[in-house]
């Protein structure tokens, strides 16, 4: 083979040297991702869009499954429209990025890319809702926004990002708080049996609320490096964005009131959850439930005769159970497609050779464990179908353990100050409820609050921070 | 029943009366479409949108089918990108939108919503094309574009509309070119085999090329009022693109090359040609495959016993087929009822009363001939299959009658001017290739070049409007 033949896989920085380098190969060099000449913008290449989508999906078909419909709605808000919620357009306006010319002629108002679209669902219900027979209206959409931050990181912080947002508007206060709650019970269900990520349920603090919101609900997940990362949202506005765009409705007895809301998201960050909770040295660990390819099949002396036969007759039945496949039968070594296709976190790897067809057999390789079994080729489907079913509940074994081995309770800042120095993770401690508690707590252990859990506990009465009297139990953490 | 819960299904203009007034109407009163605060930023509302992602689930599998994968790139292109390949900036620079803040700080340089991705992936084709074991790059993306338009119109001519732009890296012309017309055969495939609308298909002239194209396919269609509208386009771009953004590979033998480059695209537009191809004075007619209800069912006398829940089997069976069904058992009357769902385009209603319960029946109803029939329950399933694919066919057939008895040939500029004057449609010519003359086409016809048809007819051996030698038959329209 010519020199310029050989394809060498790239090394990865290992993740106890240089967690963030780590994963910044992985990005790249998985060829998730590429950068542009615009700082924070990045090109979400096939293998990472394709992750996207099977994401999409999983998450579409809930939402559709639960009466959500998708629509679409324009890019650019008016400055005057998105000032109509106090709240939110000071959350918002700092990172708004702004049209201000159409063509050649200065545009009468400046118009903003959107960062999130509740301003605009807003005006079109006012269009739309009269009666209490046009509620409750149930929409997504999948679409990007931008955020002119100032630092970047792949898939954790980008200026834009894919996205869907959903909006809902309700008769009820108790109805929308409902939806705000399934919602954020679809978003731990994906997230758990689908990418293998325990979650954290809870509600966020008034300082880490959405812009607008009266209530949010997250549900947090702890990296490998024991960092948080925020995985989901969802929030209920109660009426005010509905009085502010002035929506309103006849109730049943024909009296003019006003309908609560709810929005929630969740964004392509969860693929870096992904890469951050799953991968190793070796590069990306997929869950096999969204992974583009979850079966690499390697050919094995596939010159000899009959070889690439019995791989494609092998690959045919496993896309014909419905399984993602993929045959790499490239004059590459096999020692560059190994590395190759365990940088890129395919979950399972299939070997079949001369010997193998001999014996009706072929190996099966976890990318997870590094196991190597021999397994028949009848029944290879099931076969199959269960070794993925593993890996899933292996991983999230594995990232469970690693949420609960790391997550220590404090009694004052000065223990929560120590653990967080000494072993990071999430620590829980009890709290007043006050925001110069949580202030404190940034201030001097670094750490910002994660949630307050669903899973309450009572750890003692008071708050860990002041030693007044404790209202909940609370999470803090570093996060991403 | 309360008069405040009475519902009336408003009411449409004629299309005979005014083509477009109707057609406006039926985009807002089939709940297609919103208007917003922003002039030609429309909203896509649920049943707008659901159309659009049936279109887009049609295309999509067949993009997969012949190897593409999606992407995602960013939305914003900065100004000197754009510039790089010179007709390509002429051509859109006039209607680009430009970011020129970024929160409170003006930008060094402004950055233009993207109104088409060119630019962005050959950047981004620059840093990952190195050996000819890169190419093909078989790549789309679904997204929206920004074109800041003066004038607009549901569907039409959007300042943001949804689309696909596919966008191909060869390493030799012909594999391009093939590529090309590759993807207008699956967008004629999609446009006759799904929406229902027959295509011409062809070359556009120089004038009508893509900016930055050697050349551009198209497929036509003629809307119910004889206009014409473009359905989907595709590039090819030579090496020019490539040239512009230094993209080079070592080729087999280690000499550098300049690859070929397609790009390829459809749009909501489509729903624009699916409204005006088959509706008529009720409303919208859906062509089945896309219908995002394609029976609705209407329960008669649905207060009786045991009706809902004969009505709801028979739901549940449909559903279980793959069909999409609904069910509409609100207190609204049945006139009502089958006048929203006509105006909504929906193929089939299926009523069943307790009198169709006692013989095992139900009645079915077309909603583009109105027919009506008493079918048996036994075996609904496939009865309702093969009316919603008469449906199709007869959709289809109306379309190509109206085509075929609307397209004449003319011999002269003359003859031209009075068939279009007279009778509208497409007219063919003979045209000796030059531009002078397709500008005198549209300076007293008022008709511009729709496409140089692949279906050559020899009609005469002069051009019709210099009488010079002719080199093509060529096809002349009003279009959208």
């Amino acid at each position: 083979m010519a020199q310029d033949n050989k394809k060498q896989v790239e090394q990865i920085t290992d993740m106890e040297v240089d967690f963030a380098q780590w994963y910044t190969d992985v990005c790249t060099k998985a060829e998730l991702i590429d950068y542009t000449s615009v700082k924070g913008m990045f090109i979400y290449r096939p293998y990472g869009y394709a992750i996207w989508e099977n994401i999409q999906h999983e998450l579409d078909r809930r939402f559709k499954a639960t009466g959500h419909t998708n629509v679409a709605m324009p890019m650019l808000i008016p400055e005057s429209l998105l000032q109509k919620e106090k709240d939110h357009v000071e959350g918002f306006a700092p990172e708004c990025a702004w049209v201000t010319m159409g063509g050649s002629e200065k545009l009468e108002e400046r118009l903003c890319v959107r960062p999130t679209s509740e301003t605009v669902f807003c005006e079109h219900w006012s269009h739309i809702v009269h009666s209490w027979r046009d509620l409750p209206l149930l929409y997504n959409q999948w679409c990007s926004v931008l955020r002119w931050e100032k630092t970047s990181r792949p898939f954790l912080r980008h200026r834009e990002f894919l996205w869907q947002e959903g909006h809902t508007l309700h008769a009820t206060a108790q109805e929308a708080m409902e939806e705000a709650e399934q919602m954020l019970e679809i978003y731990a269900d994906v997230c758990e049996n689908v990418l293998a990520m325990p979650v954290t349920k809870g509600f966020k603090t008034d300082k880490e609320k959405f812009a607008g919101a009266e209530r949010t609900y997250a549900i947090e997940c702890m990296m490998h490096d024991k960092k948080a990362l925020q995985a989901g949202t969802s929030h209920y506005f109660g009426d005010g964005f509905a009085k502010a765009f002035g929506i309103a409705y006849a109730d049943k007895e024909n009296k003019l009131t006003t309908p609560h809301e709810t929005s929630w998201g969740v964004s392509t960050r969860t693929i870096g959850g992904i890469i951050m909770t799953h991968g190793d040295n070796r590069g990306l660990v997929l869950p096999p439930r969204v992974a583009p390819i979850q079966i690499i099949i390697i050919p094995v002396a596939q010159h000899k005769q009959g070889v690439l036969e019995a791989n494609q007759a092998v690959m045919d039945r496993l896309i014909a159970a419905g399984f993602r496949v993929k045959m790499d039968d490239s004059d590459n070594s096999p020692g560059w497609k190994f590395a190759q296709y365990e940088m890129k976190g395919v979950p399972l790897r299939l070997e079949l050779g001369p010997k193998d067809m001999e014996k009706n057999q072929c190996v099966l390789v976890r990318r997870d464990s590094g196991e190597k079994v021999f397994v028949s080729l009848d029944g290879i489907e099931d076969t199959v179908r269960k070794m993925l079913d593993d890996i899933h509940d292996g991983l999230y074994a594995k990232a469970l353990k690693n949420l609960q081995d790391n997550t220590f309770p404090a009694y004052s800042l000065e223990e929560a100050k120590t653990i967080q120095a000494e072993k990071g993770g999430f620590i829980k401690t009890m709290w007043c409820g006050e925001l110069e508690c949580e202030l404190k707590m940034k201030e001097e252990a670094g750490m910002s609050s994660r949630c307050i859990p669903f899973a309450q506990e009572q750890l003692s009465d008071v708050c860990a921070i002041c030693g007044k009297p404790a209202k909940k139990m609370i999470y803090w953490g570093v996060a991403y």
